[in-house]
């Protein structure tokens, strides 16, 4: 177990009616705020009327920044920046899923930061200063909820970058499972699958003497594959929401990976796809492990076995090579069940063109010129991995 | 799942050499601290002179008192109290386990509180203000480093009474696991059948909907059962040592029993045994839990069988039954195993002649009139359950 620092000052609120809190709570901070969210479906259902009258029960004077797309853009963080500037603001609230978290995120840090904010997602600069960011989450998977990260899509470079900074957590977040039972299935697969990707993340890992995190991160991933199913059946059950909100704050904050080198290959990889193609993150993430899956299986089979073993079922005739194939397979089959797409093609992806540009993109601000840990891929293994993906 | 609120903002430092990080650590919230700390050993091993040098080195000034002693006393509190008044100290610095960072919060509540600190102890005061604290964790179990709860006993009436207050959080917490690898033997199993016994808190809740947190417990337990008989064995070993003090504040976070009804008899239970014939709080619980787990078979199986299932390896072939007597037999064998009593009478309690007066301390704080959720227990049922517990 590798030593470290584990800090997660975020105060979570959570449950029904939970969003009622957020004047109060943003009120401790500042009276004007700025109100960012997405598209309409929070004011359909009753979420932007309701967050309104809390704030200004509290005497928190709001100011609004709509539009933020899935694949949060540059555009809109500058006029977030702007905004927050001329109006002297210096607390935003997110209302939304993990895209406008994370814009929610970079407006933060670029109103303090003089240059152009996205020197601090592509590593020309650190964030040495942010304003405060609170939440309120109505769709899970990211985690940028409990999460120091954010990630930013560049539309003209077609790139995703990401920023990763303490000064990033969210002061509060708020999650109320019933917000969240509108979410069309798509959406709520995808969350999953993200969440899940999370913990992949961390579970994937050299690092001996993580057994504490190992079974924290198979009682999650056994958490969510239990729920999806059920989520697609009911969705608008409470209860099963609930568990899978939770699930995914979990999978994303400290500690999972807490005293771990984790891994973060298919990520920088499915960034590289999501900012090209301008396709659903979770979606591409469960196509992009399924093809690093199998990619480990040969070169370094341990973990994979022991997923195989503790979470996918493999009893006590497997030996090691069947426990992972089965982990492969049933992740396949949960994939297929939830209706991700287990290849690149299904997302639209039809050849291999801009894979060799993506792979060289991926690697850009890696000093050993690879990505992950628990095994290393260069450009041309990262090619030849998203060839496989293409299925 | 019930909602809540989820809010652990401790700091903490965790691995090899990470007391050096103290003086820095306290110089940020005051430049005068009470050192506080149990017996000679960490004189011995060298802790102390290291922590001076920290402080020293970051321009703290550093006042002493020692003392604190297993099952913490009222009165080194009152002496703690007067003197952080007398010298405008604002920060203590716990050095040492539970008993010690009790001690402490005592004093941090004590010090704003103008009548006798006890008070907020015995439920006729809440705690408003609270110097703040921080730690550095020398024997794990108690998990006081990670939660807002301290418990202080009154040797005169021979009570332990406890007091829970978000303010007694502690500000940081440094784990070294090079810090426990001189604990004995008995202090070490006491420590970790105490974690345990956190989980169990927790984990017997009558709540449904709770699979990520049940998990969750079911994994800290793993971990705990599985480098328990290690540590017997490699005392001296640093990642076994690290997987069990991670292990042990997890247990006591947030994170295993949000979002459910905890139990707690046992611990109002073992408290009023350990206050009363001050004995070792681990190896009371030890005893009390399995003389509980046997009370609650025949009363409310659901969660002990599913306990017996997960954790202590009950097989296809059980039936609930059978997985929850496998578990309570295992658990006898795992606390035979770390040489902890699993009888009051090996802890040199005889007879039940105090057991009714115990029995009615035990609830005196209790609007029921019983203790524990996920079974209600009366005076009565504790007297019977103390009974059998004697062995």
């Amino acid at each position: 177990m590798l030593g470290g620092i584990y800090y997660q000052p975020t105060k979570f609120y959570f449950g029904r009616g939970m969003e009622s809190q957020v004047g109060e709570e943003v009120r401790k901070h500042s009276p004007r705020v700025l109100l960012h969210y997405g598209q309409k479906s929070i004011t359909r259902n009753g979420l932007h009327g309701k967050v309104i009258r809390s704030l200004d029960g509290a005497g928190v004077e709001v100011f609004e920044l709509g539009g933020v797309e899935p694949n949060p853009r540059r555009d809109l963080v500058y006029a977030g920046i702007q905004k927050c500037r001329d109006e002297k603001i210096d607390f935003i609230l997110a209302v939304g899923g993990g895209s406008v978290i994370d814009s929610s995120k970079a407006i933060s840090a670029g109103v303090p930061y003089e240059g152009d904010f996205y020197d601090l997602f592509e590593q020309r600069a650190k964030v040495e200063k942010a304003l405060k960011v609170g939440v309120i989450l109505t769709l899970p998977g990211s985690g940028s909820e409990s999460s120091p990260g954010a990630v930013i899509s560049d539309p003209e470079r077609k790139r995703k970058r990401v920023c990763d900074s303490p000064l990033l957590l969210p002061v509060f977040s708020i999650l109320n499972p019933e917000c969240t039972v509108t979410v069309p299935p798509f959406s709520t697969a995808c969350g999953i699958v993200d969440a899940i990707s999370h913990i992949f993340e961390r579970y994937f890992s050299n690092t001996p003497f993580v057994d504490c995190s190992d079974r924290i991160c198979e009682g999650l991933l056994q958490t969510l594959m239990k729920y999806a199913p059920l989520v697609m059946d009911e969705p608008e059950d409470y209860d099963i929401r609930a568990e899978i909100m939770w699930a995914c704050k979990l999978a994303q904050d400290t500690t999972p990976g807490f005293g771990r080198k984790q891994d973060w290959a298919c990520h920088k990889i499915a960034h590289e796809i999501s900012g090209f193609y301008d396709a659903a993150h979770g979606a591409v993430m469960g196509a992009v492990y399924f093809a690093w899956l199998q990619w480990v299986y040969p070169r370094n089979m341990a973990k994979l076995s022991q997923l195989g073993e503790r979470v996918f079922g493999a009893g006590n005739g497997y030996g090691p090579s069947e426990s992972a194939l089965m982990a492969i397979r049933r992740f396949k089959e949960f994939l297929i069940a939830l209706k991700m797409p287990t290849s690149l093609r299904e997302l639209g992806i039809q050849d291999r063109s801009a894979f060799s540009e993506l792979a060289s993109n991926a690697v850009e601000f890696q000093q050993s010129g690879t990505v992950g840990n628990y095994v290393r891929l260069s450009p041309q293994d990262i090619c030849e991995l998203l060839t496989s993906a293409l299925g």
